[in-house]
């Protein structure tokens, strides 16, 4: 009845995606009367001011429509250049217009990241904690999730094995119910 | 014989964009033996690591070897949502490719940026500072290039008249010529 | 009887601080019920490990309780250096030890900022919501109180006049006072 | 003759510093021609612009100095926060004035950092990168200097044994060498 509906968004488009690894994880281990759609971005053209109209493209459309029905986005963003994908962050930008009443305005965020090297995300996760602020994003504070060398952290079939990692991730899911349920009604109640 | 060449590039893909005005007025006060050439990067597919091999799409190769023939690039940039356009970062993460190799390594750079509003492009010209540090691209440091109030500086044939800015921008454009002078061979000389 | 206790503090030290008198402005312009004290910084000592024992100077103690007691924060700061002024950031640091339960852990917080220069501190506050990432404080979203051209906004006697600019005030202090309000219990519904 | 004059500067007061040990490890391995003082920072009052006078606090003056006589900076900062340690930028904020005239403007930097977390002062680093473009100092680009889990790294003699990090170390120390030399005349060439 008021069960939470999250959308996904994994910001890395290759097939072998340790970020769509994490965030399937995470997804998995959320209570199952959490009801979790994803949303794909692949499909979106290159943000032009000129075609965001009354009649955007239809990849964005569909974007800006998922967003919408969510109660809270999940956001697994690999690192590109220290900085956030340009893949995802244009889905983003389509999404945030029209500026200070978008589909994202008061939206609760819980961000996620994981990459090869050491540091796993760090960087990009501190960009889009930027970003969500010009949008007006609630955006999770603690935990973070931030997984550093994805290639030993997932199996061959994509599953991640390690308990204390396991433990740490459930800390996190738990808080993310927490947050989407506090914050999912803020926009309405503004 | 040994003339500058630079690439300009804007972020920007709308038809009346202040920021390709801003790059044209840039481009136009250089000294005339500099030779400056544009890259598009509205053609440029989303970064794709399955696509990233050694043949890659034609665009993301243009681009490419667009940056590796300029002794430079001059990139104007409009901000979004309090950073980085996605649409420009995407280009520059395929241009980025491979990492610690790719054409940005050691490449002069001069950013520049306008926006409606009263701060323009301040945020986003610091994001980049930070994807070029992963580069180790040489982004030149001062005089930093930010317009803001974008439709009350250019007329209605994109022409920057104001005394005072065409003056600021001559000392950016000495800066330019003086930097990319200065660090164009960088990476031969490693 | 739940009326709010709000804590100001300014990063500014110096007598005439444009800083302090955008604070006080906030101040005055709250609802009357709202009580606010200050806090002063200008006689901590430099962080040091070997002197944050359970009997920290007598000036962090203040600090500290004054925060602890205060239902929210008004923190307004000048920007040093495109960043947080090094004294204000040494108060910080010692109000939020010890890690991950400090005083500044859910404590709301409404950050402002003034300057002489055309930004008016708009990187030191993208800095200082870093900062309290960390502390896992609550600092409030939009609107961003971001004064630029300080010396042409205050007038001798550190009165701001101009009409709209408080009109712009109101609706930050309207929307501290609903931030404070809705947050203020946040860490003891831990 | 024309050797490098060096000065070292550390961020943490404590007496078991690991970011002293950090810098001694890479003032240890610096070529021995090169000549390395070390700056105090600990009794330099906290910045207050009504103190920024022609005759500013004994302490500033001799840091102003230290910085003017060397050729290039060895800073070894730890992470507060998620952002620079409040001393430390402290003592900055004071060397940086006079704005765009000094003892800072075109200095030749080398930034370092260790930290007793996983992430071992890499968000610090960027925050003092931004800094230091206020100042128009110029910051070596690679490699990063970032070293996490320093109670691992350092023995109890504070002697750095870990022999694949030590080979890490050196490159670092070399391209410290080639920077500080390329750039060691840049203010006076200007």
């Amino acid at each position: 009845m008021d069960q939470l509906q999250l959308l996904g968004i994994c910001g890395s488009l290759r097939r072998g995606s340790y970020n769509r690894m994490l965030l399937r994880t995470v997804i998995e281990m959320l209570p199952s009367e959490i009801a979790v759609e994803t949303a794909e971005i692949g499909d979106i053209p290159l943000y032009n001011a000129d075609l965001d109209t009354v009649d955007p493209p239809a990849p964005v459309r569909r974007l800006r429509a998922q967003i919408a029905s969510a109660d809270g986005l999940l956001i697994a963003s690999p690192e590109y250049n220290y900085s956030v994908p340009g893949g995802l962050k244009n889905a983003i930008d389509w999404a945030s217009r029209p500026a200070n009443n978008s589909v994202l305005n008061r939206k609760p965020i819980a961000i996620m990241g994981t990459a090869g090297g050491r540091f796993g995300s760090v960087r990009a996760q501190l960009t889009w904690r930027q970003v969500f602020l010009f949008t007006e994003s609630y955006v999770m504070l603690k935990p973070e999730l931030i997984v550093p060398n994805a290639a030993q952290v997932f199996d061959d079939n994509g599953i991640l094995e390690n308990k204390s990692l396991r433990e740490f991730i459930q800390t996190y899911v738990d808080a993310v119910d927490d947050w989407m349920t506090r914050h999912k009604n803020s926009r309405t109640s503004k």
